[in-house]
This record gives structure tokens, C-alpha cells and sequence, in this order.
């Protein structure tokens, strides 16, 4: 990506290990993620741009040195922070803080939108998977790496556990996913606030009782009336902007949690005084989802979770600057990359 | 009070039963409130003015047709809200969310600054004593009726546990009381960032091993200092105000919670991006101090904790506007009111 709107798929250099501790991967599946929308968006011209994607699944092709658990030939997954396993942060199981970590497809550590990608701290980064798994599962595989942690980080943070009612504000493949975990936690009843007929039909197949496709006031009121006039336990809110967030923490019942895991697009959050006054609690940030693999990893060999259904398009390579347009342009939910 | 600096002690009716679930208490004790502050500082004029107070410790004089709990001559705490004692968020320990209630000291329902005071839904309300307790004690239960019970709060949302670091914004009396809180939670580390050399004293002798004395950024880099460079897990915003709660951001660990109990001046709640960005959870509001009186009392009747310490000036009635100016004007911590 060299500005908003402009990415290209171009020959680079091979990646290569640099450090001892790093890994190189071949990528045998990415994806484009909704925060790599923001960029998309907003991103303002570089002469050198950027290797985008933080998503992906794929065979370890070279270790450094001092690599240790991981062998040439794992098949692993990547999550999209990279960690160094030991630091108390990783210790608590919030990778995502990692002292000696990071985040891929940055202007420092190059994307796994690409046929191969460096991973620093292979150890402590990199997931694998040792057991075969079917090829049909390569999706839902995938999306261990980013999408399906990150919703059920929300759903952690907005404390749902069973018999809880639920919201999901936003229908991207994050709130899909959300909806997912909710459903996987227990929650009696769901309701996802969306308006996208191809999102809402996936969210219902994932679980999801009630629709709100209303904005903004109207929508508070429509999941009042949905939940005895007092709102729901735990909020998933999935989008980042500030109207999300206000609908976010209004329609949380007294006492109850908004998990927050859109990126945030402004400084302040809204609803300062609504907050207080029904203590509400609002939390979440970027899910450590190195931790959460092994938590959501069985249900997904065991299908009894189908995250990997939120990819509702796949490129290779070269129409990967056709698949930013389409998720920016809601004419697909996530694309999957094929390199 | 009538206005903004504008408190007058006068002769108005008794309170009588209305409600046939109402009380009359006749006040033993009453406290001006940190929160009473707001409205001194900023309130507009009024005609009727408004009757001020929220917390008291007395005796019930009267009673009306319907309360079954309480008695004639029960010696009670009044939590600062009022609550039915049945509906769902009573049930659930959040009676600052009760459906049918309310706070005391508003134009709607007379306060507690006063020879009397009507309670409404008494039954709910009001926290009886039936064993003798020392005069001594008396300074320590008023603390019952709020500022104790807030700086509980605090410390709960900040999820306090054994061994936590843990950091006071703000060295008021419900600072104070958080310092009382973390410590009995047991914290192993409590920062109190304050400047009042009184009121710093006073938070040793309850706890606190560690003071900041600086503010804004310095107070960020010497927090983090004190905290191997990580901050607090455990944050006790005692404030209210923007800057208080973006110091309070800024030195929570990474995965750590901030319990906001001061009311929020303000419409949002700065420091969006640090919060998201290290998992820092922002949660509090308005203490279900009915429901922590049972936990706290224990520990006041057997001198374990000794929040009455707070109050470093006694007045009468007339002398509460002057209490006002010397609490606004920091010359006093906390003062207590003997009608």
C-alpha cells in the first residue's frame, strides 16, 4: 500500500531470517482485515509503502539459530502480533503487550499479504499445529490468526457467560465472529445490530436471536424493547467510530460491559456521564489472540465453530487491490488471500 | 443552597411520613460531601433552593403504614441513594440502579443536612444496627453512608486482589477511603498521588506505602518508576475531572482496570487510544454503598478499619455553610455535621 486507495502487488525481495530468533513462512493462506481498512482509507502517500497483512496460516520454511520449539516443515499459525512468550505480559496472556513485540505489516515489520513473511520471535509468536487437519478447515484455521480472537476478546472483556443477553454492534467479520463467541459462552440472547441482508443472514446462522438494523437513538430504543427496557449484560462493540461507541454504552444494562474491539478512530471515548451513571464498564483493546488459540482451537477442529464462513471471497496475489475495494465498498464481508 | 457559594442554614416544616413506605430518621450525624462541591461551585440560583446532604447516620422517628423492617428508635445508616430492596438491580447488588430510586440532597427529595430527613422506601433503604456500638464508632459508620463505601468501589472496579500494585488518584477523603479499601483488599503496593501534606499523612497512616506528588506527565513517569516501569494494575480515580482521568489511564499496566468514582465533569472520557491499546478497562460509577455495608461493617465495628479518621472538622447546622467554604477551600478534608 503506497497511499489511500493505492495497493499494488509488486515483486519484492524474498524475506529472510535476520535474527536469530526469527522464522520465515510460507503463506499458505492471508486475508485483508477490517483495520487494514482505516490505511485503506486514510493513509497518507510513502515513497517505499508498505507490506500490509497481519493474518495468515502457512508452513515454516527457515528458522534462525536460536529458534527452538518450531521446526522447518510446522504447518502454524500467525497471529497478528508477534511476542516473545516469556515477558510478564506474555506470562499473563496478553501477548498483545508483549514488551518485545509488535504488530505485522507495519512500515518496520513487513505484512503476510505476500507468498512469504519474516516472523520475529518465532518461539513465542508462532502457533503449530503438529495433528493433520482437512483442507476444508483452512479457513476457519485462519481466522484463529486475527478475526475470531478479536471477537472473542470482545465477548471476554464484555464478561458474556451463559444465560447473558448480548449485543453486537457492527455486522463486519469481527461482529460475525462476535456473535460466534457469544453463542460458543453461553449467551441466551443475541442481538446484532447490522443492516447488511447477506452479514445478518450469516449472523442468525451463527446464532444470533434478534436483528436491529435501526441507528442510532432508534436503535437504543428498539433493544430496550428487546430486553425488558433495561438493555443487555454485555456489549460487543465492533466497529471503532464514535457512534458505535455511543450506541455502544447506551444499550448496555446498568452494571453491565461494552468489550471494545474496533479500533479506535477517536481520542475521547463518548458517554462519559451514561457510563457512570449505570456503571457500565468499558474495556478490550487488540485481542491477545496467541492465547485464545488454544481455548477456541478444538471447537474449530471439531466444527462445532465455522468462523472461516465470514470469507466470502478469494483472490490470488495480484487481485488483492481488488478485494480492498470490495470489503471498503461492503461488496464483500473478508476476503481470503491465495498466494 | 441557593446558588453557587450560597448556603444557608434555616428553619423549614419537619419532615413528615407521605409515601406509606416512607420513614422519618431523625440525624445523628450528617457529612458535606466531595460530590456537594460541584454544586457549590457551580450551581445556578434557585428560588426554593435545595435541600443539601446525602449521607447521615440517625434514628427513625416515624414510620409509615407500610414498612415492615424497619422500627420506631432503630438506629440506621442512610446510603446516599435510596432503593426498593427488590427489583432486579437490587437484587443484583447494584442499588444505585434501582428502579425505583433515587439520591438524596436533589430539588426532588430533601437531603440530610438537617435536623431530619424523609426516606423514601425505608424498608430497602435504611441499614439497621440492633447491637450497641460505641459512640467512638459514630465518625466511621457515617462513612457507611457513602464515602467508605465509594472508595469500596473504586477498588472493586479496579479489580483489587492480594499482592496488587495499586495507584489513588486524588487525596480527598474518598482517596483516602480508596487507600482504607485497597489496603484491606490487600494491595501489596498503594500509590496515593496527592499534595496536601495533612491529607498525604493521613494516607500512610491508612496504607500507603508510595506518594506522587507531581502531576500530569511527571506523575506518569513517576508512577511508572515506582512500578518497574509498567504501572498499577489497579487505578482508584477519586476525581472527577479530565486530567485526573487521563493520569489515571496513562499509569494503569497494560491489562489493567480504572474504577472511577469521582462524577465526571465532563462528556467523554479522554484517552481512547492509550486505554485501547494496553487493555486498560474504564469502569465505576455510583457505589451500591447499601450493598457494601454489610461487608464493611465487620471491619469499622471491630476498629479494623477506622474511615472516620476523614473528618477533620465537627460542625453544627450553622455552621455548614462555613464547612462548605473550608472543604472548598482545602482547609478541611471532610466535615461532619451534629444537627
Amino acid at each position: 500500500m503506497y497511499s489511500a486507495g493505492d495497493v499494488r502487488s509488486e515483486n519484492v525481495p524474498d524475506p529472510e531470517v535476520i535474527e536469530p530468533t526469527d522464522a520465515v513462512i510460507r503463506v499458505g493462506r492471508a486475508s485483508v482485515c477490517g483495520s487494514d481498512l482505516w490505511p485503506y482509507q486514510k493513509m497518507e502517500r510513502s515513497d517505499t509503502g508498505r507490506v500490509m497483512g497481519h493474518e495468515a496460516i502457512g508452513v515454516v520454511e527457515d528458522i534462525g539459530a536460536d529458534v527452538r520449539t518450531i521446526k522447518r516443515g510446522d504447518f502454524v499459525i500467525m497471529p497478528f502480533a508477534f511476542s516473545d512468550g516469556t515477558c510478564a505480559f506474555c506470562h499473563e496472556g496478553l501477548q498483545t503487550s508483549c514488551i518485545h513485540g509488535g504488530i505485522f505489516g507495519t512500515t518496520e515489520v513487513a505484512g503476510a499479504q505476500a507468498e512469504a513473511v519474516r516472523i520475529p520471535l518465532a518461539d513465542g509468536t508462532l502457533f503449530p499445529l503438529r495433528t493433520r487437519v482437512d483442507d476444508a478447515l483452512m479457513p476457519s484455521l485462519l481466522t484463529l490468526s486475527d478475526v475470531m480472537g478479536t471477537g472473542h476478546h470482545a465477548a471476554i472483556i464484555a464478561r458474556v457467560t451463559p444465560g447473558k443477553s448480548v449485543a453486537v454492534v457492527g455486522d463486519g467479520a469481527v461482529g460475525l465472529c462476535g456473535v460466534i463467541a457469544a453463542k460458543r459462552l453461553g449467551a441466551e440472547q443475541i442481538i446484532i445490530l447490522g443492516r447488511h441482508a447477506d452479514r445478518i443472514a450469516l449472523a442468525k446462522d451463527f446464532g444470533a436471536t434478534d436483528v436491529v438494523s435501526e441507528r442510532g437513538d432508534a436503535a437504543v430504543e428498539r433493544v430496550r424493547e428487546l430486553t425488558g427496557g433495561y438493555g443487555v449484560h454485555s456489549v460487543l462493540e465492533c466497529v471503532g467510530l464514535e457512534q458505535a461507541m455511543n450506541t455502544a454504552i447506551s444499550i448496555a444494562r446498568p452494571g453491565g460491559a461494552v468489550g471494545r474491539v474496533g479500533v479506535p478512530q477517536e481520542q475521547t471515548i463518548p458517554g462519559s456521564g451514561p457510563a457512570f451513571y449505570n456503571n457500565v464498564t468499558v474495556g478490550g483493546g487488540p485481542a491477545p489472540v496467541r492465547a485464545y488459540i488454544e481455548k477456541l482451537l478444538p471447537d474449530v477442529v471439531e466444527g462445532k465453530i465455522e468462523p472461516g464462513r465470514v470469507f466470502d471471497r478469494t483472490v490470488g496475489l495480484d487481485g488483492v487491490p481488488d478485494g480492498y475495494r470490495a470489503m471498503n465498498d461492503r461488496q464483500a464481508i473478508k476476503v481470503m488471500i491465495t498466494p
